[in-house]
């Protein structure tokens, strides 16, 4: 690491997205005396909120980014599908962290895949699908039930369908618009968890304790720290974050997600494994709970790590639940504000919506 | 309680002050989804940088404060220097939180403990100096050491004089300027201790545990959570500050400092009392620990009440200790990054000059 590549207070961290994630870097950000500049599309979105700079703009508008990126000392995301053309540019003028080849493996389902499966990561079984004949020859192959997956930009089960016995293969596609897809065969998970990782700018490592979650309509709803697993199995999905975060030469936190798959043999012995399903280059929601359940939020750890700063202690500081408050949920806060033990987050959305994530709550349980 | 007069999600508070106090409150604000307007008079100061909004103009500029009055829904001060008639004309407005009686009875040290006798409550021995006859007079009666005070202006040791055996008491008065005077008895303190309390809108009382303080330079630089001292002594701490805040009818975070006064009897009992220093209308260098120590930080605490929400729990971690980080102390910063269990927070300011408040460090002892 060399000191060039570190920041040092009073430096500004450049943030691709306006969200909450955005939003709860910036505030990581303010603690450790570094200032933040917004990229994003709207203004007043939750992370401008709080940032001492914004600039908004179009991805493709290159004066802005240019000035953007004269502006900042560092630049990072709070979302994977930054265009590469836009993280190329940045990367020309100011180091991006996570660096551009995180983007490049994790934003579109197939080169995801085949990355993992080239490290020897176990995923569920998948092929390629451009065209409806393919689904058809495929579909026999990987069995029913599956899903059928754009291989980008899909998010909260969006740009998803699940193919069960009688589902009309044309019709999945032509659903999906006919965008190049990959069909993902069927895992029979027991729960899904993930592992919030990070890497430091001289390559040191750290996770936070695999957490379990659960969704509704696709959308995460609960994640519980630490997750109901075997320590073995535990160590090895860290394991799995440290080989992938060590392959991408990454900066930042990240999020692995995986379902955690669980089989009682002949003789009664319960066997378990982790199945990689999805990673996310960036902060993640089944990360929220370490901002008042860890020694450092997941927050803190990837201004950090971007900074070239020491990475902090992950420890876990009991058992800890996060509820995300999704559309008209939200309006819960004032009876959450009375309730013992329980830490509100919210992300200063002027409206809520139907499957918005309008804030969070985590009780954190001694 | 009326609803009316109670913020919701989204609303706004504006701040009267920019500095490290205004930051800290602008960002317990936003995790509760709270937007921040900050009122300033230079950019850029350490709390716009984390703020929605900023006025930059003088205490005077009253089309500034209408326009500032106009964007935000309570207006609060992290400051008790802001002039009575901007906190009237601002009053007559929106909700001012405290109220301008609590700035009334803390910018001037006579009327403060006026206020202060008025309850009942002990102080030193004191008398008003209008001029050097009078500061000869009383100085006769309330005896050496004694420290004479400007009745308004006064922190972190600016604005006194001690005045000790031999002291020219003329050079005394001319060297505050000869503007008016407390004169403060001496006493003789085992240790320096504060209660941050806090009352709700509704009227609900809640205070830390009490802390103690050590100062360098007439600047905090350590406080310790809980003090040493009897339960009995911390009981009367927390009657006095509940006092002082019904009495104010105040609405938000006060700071009461003590002198923790310690004599052992004839017959071998120590005997503790604790002796009013000085109140601050406000959040307060000696919370800075609840903010990692604490379930609800003295910044989300005041939040909380000025927006007339419920006050949330005082409950302590643990042991803590926070320290000030003061002129170059900041470059400390790479170390502390490095310290297990330690809690660093930088205050975003440019430039560090001696005797200037850079940022603290918390550590949590369990």
């Amino acid at each position: 690491m060399t000191l060039e590549a570190a920041l040092k207070p009073g430096d500004t961290i450049g943030v691709l997205g306006g969200g909450q994630l955005g939003r709860m870097i910036a505030m990581a950000a303010a603690r450790l005396g570094l200032k933040t500049h917004v990229f994003s599309h709207h203004p007043g979105e939750p992370a401008c909120q709080v940032s001492a700079a914004a600039t908004v703009a179009e991805w493709t508008d290159e004066a802005a980014l240019a000035r953007f990126a004269e502006a900042v000392d560092v630049v990072t995301y709070e979302f994977e599908n930054v265009p590469a053309a836009t993280a190329a540019f940045l990367a020309a003028r100011k180091p991006v962290r996570p660096g551009p080849l995180a983007l490049e493996k994790t934003q579109d389902r197939l080169v995801e895949k085949d990355f993992l499966r080239g490290l020897g990561i176990p995923t569920a079984p998948y092929a390629a699908i451009d065209n409806a004949g393919a689904l058809a020859r495929h579909i026999g192959q990987l069995g029913r039930p599956a899903i059928l997956k754009t291989r980008r930009f899909g998010y909260d089960g969006k740009g998803q369908f699940a193919l069960r016995e009688g589902s009309d293969v044309g019709a999945a596609f032509r659903a999906l618009g006919g965008a190049p897809c990959i069909l993902e065969g069927f895992v029979a998970f027991e729960r899904e968890v993930s592992v919030i990782g990070a890497r430091g700018l001289d390559g040191a490592f750290a996770a936070f304790d695999v957490c379990e979650n659960e969704h509704e309509n696709h959308i995460l709803s609960l994640t519980r720290a630490p997750a109901h697993m075997a320590p073995e199995t535990a160590a090895e999905a860290m394991e799995i974050t440290h080989k992938i975060l060590d392959a991408l030469d990454y900066v930042g936190v990240i999020a692995v997600e995986m379902f955690l798959v669980a089989e009682t043999d002949p003789a009664g012995v319960r066997r378990e494994r982790v199945v990689v399903n999805e990673i996310a280059p960036r902060v993640h929601n089944s990360g929220h709970w370490t901002t008042d359940g860890a020694e450092t939020s997941q927050f803190e750890q990837h201004v950090r790590a971007i900074a070239g700063w020491p990475l902090g202690s992950p420890k876990r500081r009991g058992r800890i639940e996060m509820r995300n408050l999704i559309g008209d949920q939200v309006e819960q806060w004032r009876a959450l504000l009375t309730e013992p033990g329980a830490c509100l987050h919210l992300y200063g959305k002027a409206e809520s919506r139907p499957g918005r994530k309008m804030g969070h709550v985590t009780r954190v349980y001694p």
